[in-house]
């Protein structure tokens, strides 16, 4: 029994996915059960790097969704139209669905998985998130006998080259951008990646598949690497930490029955796994109980990266497929309930370790007018140290120990006004694990 | 429908996966169908950490694996005999079975298989390596679609936190390995840990997991790490190297069909993902095609780390049985093939790196006399250098490229002989990455 194909796309990773499905070999034989139906592309007459017969590629993408031959749909062509569009067709042709479509999950990841479960499909999504890296597939299996705390994601390459370039050449955040852009490594618009667009989608998916609720890709926190210094990243170092653009999303100690969903730089102490992940791959962390920590580490993109994610997608709905063939009963770790929402703690009620990096005119007592200031906000200094002049002014970095985030920003607010300090600024303020 | 658990063994791990599935609150729901029958121990009265309704607790293992009421019997007890007997049996009567026992498998995986796939019965073994890392199944289901190359693993924890502690103390391996024991993280007899034989029990079922073929547990290359010393650990930092106890399986360039299947302490460059990987932590890094690198990072030890991929694997028999009930098809992801015996290419044929500290008379010319020598060997080095002096000997590390262990053996051979060289000795021969 043959498994029928119909690929969305026909870009990078389309054309890994038909390289994988084309060559079986020295494969799991699973693989030579599967077979490419039709190929929906925009443009047929494009040249291709992967030998596919004429007759089965198509411009008409409606009529692969609704083809009564075909098994499962595979969207790759990223996007949030057509693409929502088609993978909601598909469903409601009774089609198993295996996508890479970051921002149309996401986004809307409710509506789809609500139709796939009423229509007793599948939708499953490993290479949404992290490339080729096996995590959704371990969180919904592997991990299914935990409660998860907590996951920490660096999950976007483009962002982990710049950071890990500014902190070996000690470059300043636009000369590695641009470096990054002529090694391919970063788009010509590199908005979505340096704001952190990409890691919020990311984080989205992984703490909706981690936690088992909605959230709001609006609720999220986000915050890119545009504003983070050489300097910053110098002192950093010399405090024994790396500054890495983390996604986060947790149990929120601070309101219960929330949950912390983030994107932003963080000073991640040396010693975390998380701080030798360098240039563009990507890790995922994942806390929970009684697991303790595992971490997952590979290239977050690539196409035949993605394409071993997609692949694997699909041969899990085509074995439980030649198992049991259609049942009325979904295979519990692999659909996809449908998710309550979550609420999201704001984030002056979050709970963590600050660094901020303050200029000031220096006369003597600087020091001890910042440490009593931060004190009448509550804010318990681990460290405050004068580490510099620039420009005449005192450069002080302060590390806090856990403090609540709303008090930190009042305590800046206060610094900035104080009548005993002059020509305050403060030009970086970052979170620390 | 409930899903009815024999589980034999009530030690660490049995005690706490028993906690998790009698506590299936925020876990996933699918635990609440998983229900404890019958526990088989071997001291009925001896107090536990968890509670459990007496009178399903007996000493009758073999009427656990015989009970007709039981769907999945989880062998926890660790061991060969009666472990490998009982988990026979209990497939003989079509209980799908969940074991942590990496002796049985490392040694009857293939006996052990080839009945589950007779039976018509799963034989899932998560646990056996890694502890609660999830590799076992990404191996075969996540990864699925690739060819694998390679597996990089730092499988033993005792091992790790010796040498890593060695690491950063100077400390040489009997004071380390004292101060583990006192801690706990070494056993009272540490040959299993220290000499490598853990290590390669579990590069054996990682190996038939990533390749498909069956390797036999004495044609692995095994080699301790007793013989380290805090000096070779030094120079190889002073190299650019840290020294791991890595298990490796990797399809042979020197003899094609054939797998190299070893154990051994070796020089890892620092930019290595396994390089940073310190203390009883874990890591497997697998390498195919098209993915490239991936890496599993957690706790390899531990009851709680170790029972959550104990559960994992019951909930993975859980869920086909669930959707499908008891079928003829078995789960082409899920089970184990038959599998054919795989040659292992012999050590002389590998090519490797080599590092070798050899100490001898000083002359002006003997590092010219050392380099002809392995020249003659056809050995290509990469360095020499003379690093210092011990008791009036001069010391010297040669690091070598890509060579033929042979040509490598022989070439040290004939330097113990060389007439032109005087008191020489080779105290440490260790391979590269």
């Amino acid at each position: 029994m043959a498994f029928k194909i119909g690929l969305l796309g026909l870009g990078t990773v389309g054309t890994a996915t038909a390289e994988i499905l084309l060559n079986p070999q020295k494969r799991h034989p699973l693989l030579q059960e599967i077979e490419i139906q039709r190929v929906g592309v925009r443009s047929p007459d494009k040249s291709r790097d992967v030998q596919l017969p004429p007759d089965i590629i198509t411009t008409d993408l409606e009529a692969i969704v609704s083809d009564s031959s075909i098994d499962i749909v595979v969207e790759l062509l990223g996007g949030l139209e057509p693409a929502r569009s088609l993978i909601l067709k598909a469903i409601s042709h009774h089609k198993h669905v295996v996508t890479a479509n970051k921002a149309v999950i996401s986004r809307y990841g409710s509506e789809i998985f609500s139709a796939a479960s009423q229509a007793g499909v599948y939708v499953l999504i490993e290479a949404a998130v992290g490339g080729g890296i096996p995590v959704i597939q371990p969180l919904k299996h592997s991990l299914s006998a935990n409660r998860i705390n907590r996951i920490l994601g660096i999950v976007n390459g483009t962002t982990n080259y710049i950071l890990t370039e500014m902190a070996a050449e000690g470059s300043d955040f636009a000369d590695v951008l641009a470096e990054a852009q002529q090694l391919g490594y970063a788009e010509a618009d590199p908005t979505a990646d340096v704001d952190g667009f990409d890691a919020a989608d990311k984080i989205v998916i992984l703490a909706e598949t981690a936690f088992g609720e909605q959230v709001e890709l609006e609720d999220v926190h986000r915050e890119g690497i545009g504003k983070v210094s050489a300097l910053d990243i110098g002192y950093a170092e010399r405090l024994g930490f790396a500054i890495k653009l983390l996604a986060i999303a947790q149990d929120s100690p601070a309101t219960p029955d929330s949950l912390e969903v983030r994107v932003h730089p963080t000073l991640v102490p040396k010693d975390h796994p998380l701080a030798s992940i360098n240039g563009v791959n990507n890790a995922i962390l994942v806390e929970g109980e009684p697991i303790g920590q595992v971490m997952f580490f590979g290239p977050g993109a690539g196409g035949g990266a993605t394409a071993s994610a997609v692949v694997s997608d699909i041969m899990n709905i085509a074995g439980i497929l030649q198992t049991c063939g259609r049942t009325e009963t979904p295979h519990p770790l692999l659909s996809t309930a449908p998710q309550q929402q979550c609420s999201v703690t704001p984030m002056e009620k979050l709970v963590t370790r600050f660094y901020a990096r303050i200029l000031c005119v220096d006369y003597p007592g600087v020091i001890g007018s910042l440490g009593t200031c931060f004190g009448r906000h509550d804010v318990s200094l681990e460290s405050i140290v004068q580490i510099d002049f620039q420009n005449g002014l005192a450069e002080i970095v302060v590390v806090t120990h856990d403090v609540r985030e709303g008090n930190f920003r009042s305590a800046l607010d206060e610094i900035r006004n104080l009548d005993a300090i002059n020509n305050v600024s403060i030009p970086s303020v970052l979170r620390v694990l």
